[in-house]
């Protein structure tokens, strides 16, 4: 088993495969009967948040918890990092206090990977900066699978700000290691054509959703960071929301099998429709809870849990 | 039993009156000797928690630990609902995560209420707006039965700004089910007609405090919202003081087994002089306490713990 | 034992070296086999921080996390305290709640001393001011006799803003009290003679590092507040860490076998050059190891856990 998940890319299919495989059997036991395992019993996860995401924090602290692990949760806001210690110091900090988990969001790309040179735990990359956030894409290649039985071979779009999405980068790497065929949809400015290039070459890349959907069984909505529609490159919110919106006519052209995903929170009536939000073909709250199931397997098998 | 705590008005007299004996087994059990309960083993409460609140939070969060469930507080601040995700939105993630009880602050009237819709789990108000606060109504009534033996035909007296206060709004309704006579005592432009009116007719309106507190069992002092003094309807602090505080003269007014309440935290000196407040009449302190046994009932009815 | 840990004063010779020695049998035990001890199950400890200190709030979290203890953190800021709530009242809050420990970081000095005269529990300093921190000072005796084999007759050099430093004072207080020979270094603005004649007489004064060095065991450099140094009575930037940084010349001029100490958060390249910090003979993150060790130990001590 790897030590760290820093990059969807530490991982081959058959490990991916095993972490899917063993968030299954968690969903299972998590069932009313059995809420708690002791796996992780006596071991402690450390939650280092340098950016705010209760979301990501909640999931993966319930995760631990489930697994009878303790949970000390690190907001880097008003901490001594804001005092100008360096990450190399929190590191060794939270070492020192035998963390046997350190799960690291970060604005900056390669925090993860820097942090594991410093700790003797393992390190779960949270979200870092633009670059990754592999367990999003192991609950989306779980989710998947989940509803429409496999992976390999599946046609799965993933629509909108490609450039700046960590989830679609993850999810490339990810979904094109278990055999999956993915198409990234959005307008040139937020694909330039050597991020088109730096893609996987199992990777097709396509700035007409309409054309895609037909083709599709999934089609994976990304987030419109607000906050970046002030810049230059991004399309008008109407111009974007009219081109790259899934709305009501769109979800019509999908095949019927297919499947609506999110990774949230969702900007209602920006990128994705209320109404296809909360179709029966939208796995956003699947998605939710699969989370769970999946940071639980890989926190059970990067610490070797029994 | 029922399924979520909302308001005051959820509960009968019947269920009522179990939560008070259920919260006073809980106190007796949680002496030295048994701190901690397996009651909800397995169990997570959630405190989703929109605006700070920590003297709630961590009575809650201490009811639960003491009955072994896994807490999770989720504060709203800094999190997806300052990127825009809706209060629906937050509900469907916590319900997929999980949730067994969802404890929520928030400062719109009627959350609670929402959120009942869009999660399987219990909800509790821990107050929304200036709408309700039905713990703390709970924890008061527990603590007037437990230091006057009664509840039925006590005379209570709620003082201040009536208009205002989840607290009053939920003791009127809850006492008065209990078969209180309860008054509510403040400036006229504190409680306008139409709020006396839309109070139960078992409650009566007064402006005189010094007329009201030698027939009164119970003089419950409502906290001054320092932020509404700027008001216009609001009178100025010196004068608020000499009408409605509870100074030590007017301490002196009330019935010798008369006892002083207030849901904290206290403004010395402007309600309540720090006489009265420490004065063994005072049930400040025994309110805190019970507050957690009352929370410890709560959460073990609704979830329905064994 | 005593009750309370206000103040290294607190510590008498025997009952520090007790803590010590008891904190050693935690290491030991905290090994991977047992990380979690029962032994404080069911008690309840509050981290009470009116200041932000995560480093030194999850360390104590940790410690009573490894014992079984329940944590209930309850930040100061944006609570009831920021609507006027004084310390007694939270401190019979937290007495109500039923807080077996309380432990309190807060900017006044003394405030650990007044919330002792408020709750029946212990109370545990860990940080007020510019008074005490006596947790720090048990980890360093930790660490100094761990690496060192001794404390008495030991020489101890602290480096720094001695005048601003509760790391100084409770270090002075706790070492004297076991046989160590502090010598306070530093310029004279931070070290005026009020201050020096103020320490115990068995306490140095010196203002030149480099005499000071070769005669010492162990040399400690205090963190430079850096909001500090816009006053008028720090030196510059450059000015201080020239005469008083540690720096690797000045590494040299210390005996072979002496440690270098820093309660971090480190500013590297002010009072401590990055090469020292990082070199075997820096004690620096076994210090923070052992911190979870020392307040195991106090805690486990002043709770009487079996």
């Amino acid at each position: 088993m790897i030590k760290h998940l820093r990059s969807a890319a530490d991982l081959d299919a058959a490990t991916a495969t095993l972490i899917l495989d063993t968030a299954a059997e968690m969903a299972a036991l998590s069932g009313r009967e059995v809420k708690k395992l002791p796996a992780l019993r006596g071991r402690t996860v450390v939650n280092l948040f340098y950016e705010d995401s209760t979301r990501t924090r909640i999931s993966f602290e319930a995760a631990a918890k489930r697994l009878s692990a303790d949970v000390i949760n690190f907001s880097a806001k008003g901490s001594s990092v804001s005092k100008g210690e360096s990450l190399k110091d929190t590191a060794l900090t939270l070492q020192a206090m035998g963390a046997d988990a350190v799960v690291i969001r970060h604005s900056a790309s390669g925090a993860p990977h820097r942090l594991a040179n410093w700790v003797e735990g393992s390190v779960v990359n949270a979200g870092d900066g633009t670059h990754e956030h592999p367990t999003q894409a192991l609950l989306d290649a779980y989710t998947m699978r989940s509803r429409l039985g496999r992976l390999d071979g599946l046609k799965v779009a993933i629509v909108g700000d490609v450039l700046h999405s960590r989830v679609a980068r993850s999810n490339v790497l990810l979904l094109t290691t278990l055999g999956a065929q993915v198409t990234v949809v959005g307008p040139p400015t937020l694909i330039p054509l050597e991020v088109g290039a730096a893609l996987s070459d199992k990777t097709q890349v396509s700035y007409d959703l309409d054309a895609v959907l037909p083709e599709s069984d999934v089609v994976m909505m990304l987030r419109v960071q607000t906050e970046r529609m002030q810049d230059s490159y991004f399309p008008s919110a109407r111009e974007y929301s009219r081109r790259y919106g899934l709305d009501v006519p769109r979800l019509k052209r999908l095949p019927e099998h297919a499947i609506v995903m999110h990774p949230g929170p969702m900007n209602r009536g920006m990128e994705i429709a209320p109404e296809v939000a909360d179709s029966p073909r939208s796995t956003i709250v699947e998605q939710v809870a699969n989370g769970v199931s999946v940071r639980m397997a890989v926190l059970y098998l990067l610490l070797g849990g029994k």
